[in-house]
């Protein structure tokens, strides 16, 4: 259960409609994800929201599908559950093989795990990684 | 400065030096970064999170480049600064342009800010994205 | 489900009916959450708990509507939904309006950005903002 | 050190230059932030983080120092080192006094506690904080 | 629900039936957690955590049920509700009393405090802590 | 360097010296670390915090090295620099071996990994792990 309401389209202000009928259009789907419906009680933080993912997850130097993976490596580490769902929903759609994922959690189990080591004896940061 | 004493290559054990002659022989380096230095002191820990890397991270169904941006993107959500820049450094190493170093920050970014939102807003996960 | 069960009023000791009671007290309410139902297997831990956040989310040099908002900013960052739910519950019952809690929201989304892309980018810090 | 040089007004793009003098006609002083500096490799990302933060942290319903001590205690909860002291020292220039901080420290030490806590219990939402 | 389908014994290739089993001659229990019928999708991975974890929570300098403890603890703080869940009811296997039980939730209640305080006043580290 | 000035003994209310002579009777020693000197701009947040830790840590149905260890893991967890180094040379103090401390890790860093895995795949628990 969420902390607000969700608002649907037909109770939506034109603004928010208008960003609606633009993730519909953009994502070539009738749905609209409930992140969204919540975000929507402010007008403003949806468009803004919307604006920068559309921007930041289309192709570019880096393909969608790593877009995804990373998002999904993100959302783990945060313990974000709804994040972990839709971003694997949207790997698999967007082509994620069950050989990808499979390497993707071996990856995400690996950092966590020497992230924890590294971190618990504090190892200082070897000279040859420093930009110079 | 870390919680032990690094371990040097001279100081080694047999079974400690045979870690990191494989990892001399398989990166193709004489270096010996400070994270295994540290980990020396358990021979076990170091032979068994050395050989997992070395599974995990090997080129499969992701390249290895992928495979860097994934442990950059999990290491920052853990705040983990030595393994940020020894992954930074890996990453460039394996042929990270700056275009593609942007978009990982900039999805890193997103993610971050989007787990954020959804998880003040508890928001629940759609039925479409539940697996049958 | 809790790891524990839930404690109510009519099985408790006289050691935790006394909390309760200056829960109920000082809350103007005869509801006791289940927080404090779960604590109150160690009778000292929610003593001990309780006198804090009586004491520390009294009205002082930050009003308890901003201590509320604080809360809930801390609890979206540790991921901790029941705390989330509390907090935004008793913002609601402090006075937060509609407009207070998307700017919370907004302002949350974006620190949880930007602290990702600093992080990701390891800046140091500027000396101007180091105390003398 | 950060992953990346610092990019100086000197050697600045005119894109970059635009938000350079954005942030220094805004905040009414000279210095840009190293945060600035190192995310002006990408100009689009710095115009598209700049144009979010100057319009979340304007005043409106939260004033501007209640905004800076909420992401003070995200970044806080996220282990932004550079994140805190940047935000500290804005909550100080914007007003915060000793006793307020005080304070912000005192909610910012009971939240992660109760939070810790709510997590090893895993204590089920009251229904009384549902939103209908 | 699971990004993944688990896998049952009847269901599992020869390799994975190997490990169900060896888990069960292990633990002496005829149950499989689903944490291992999610894993099983990937035999290696499964395989390579199985071993791992077998190693790690066997008795040695540490005992059984404080290595579970530590397990706990780690688990609240990554916010791990399955993991939680798992290795509280694996304490209570091994003889965790409710007085450890109690006195676990307060050090890592405590512990989430000054780490959150520590953190918010970026306290520097004594020299009398470092490692000569 | 931390937010605050650091409050030396000369320099304190008695107040603070109150808790300055209590921390150094309990430890036996002449030494006061940082973090009391930071918290002591605010003495009752000083006084409380002191009291908390005095009485947690104290033994109890947990000896006060497994208290130790279990700040160890919260810290690393939390990724609180000053804690772990800290915590870790009082677990030092109070007899941890190496072998102690090379299973401790190793427990942290498995953890961490399975942490990371269930997260991803959003495991469900176990009816048999749920409290009656």
């Amino acid at each position: 259960m969420s902390t607000v309401n969700l608002i649907e389209y037909e109770d939506a202000s034109p603004a928010v409609r208008a960003v609606y009928d633009d993730i519909r259009a953009t994502r070539k789907t009738d749905n609209i994800n409930n992140f969204w419906k919540a975000l929507a009680h402010s007008p403003a933080q949806l468009e803004r929201t919307w604006q920068q993912i559309k921007a930041v997850m289309a192709p570019g130097a880096l393909d969608p599908l790593t877009k995804e993976l990373l998002y999904i490596a993100v959302s783990v580490a945060n313990g974000c559950e709804y994040c972990i769902h839709s971003h694997t929903a949207a790997a698999r759609s967007k082509g994620m093989t069950d050989e990808q994922y499979a390497e993707l959690l071996a990856v995400v189990g690996m950092a966590h795990q020497t992230n924890g080591l590294v971190t618990a004896l504090q190892v200082e940061v070897d000279d040859m990684f420093k930009v110079r």
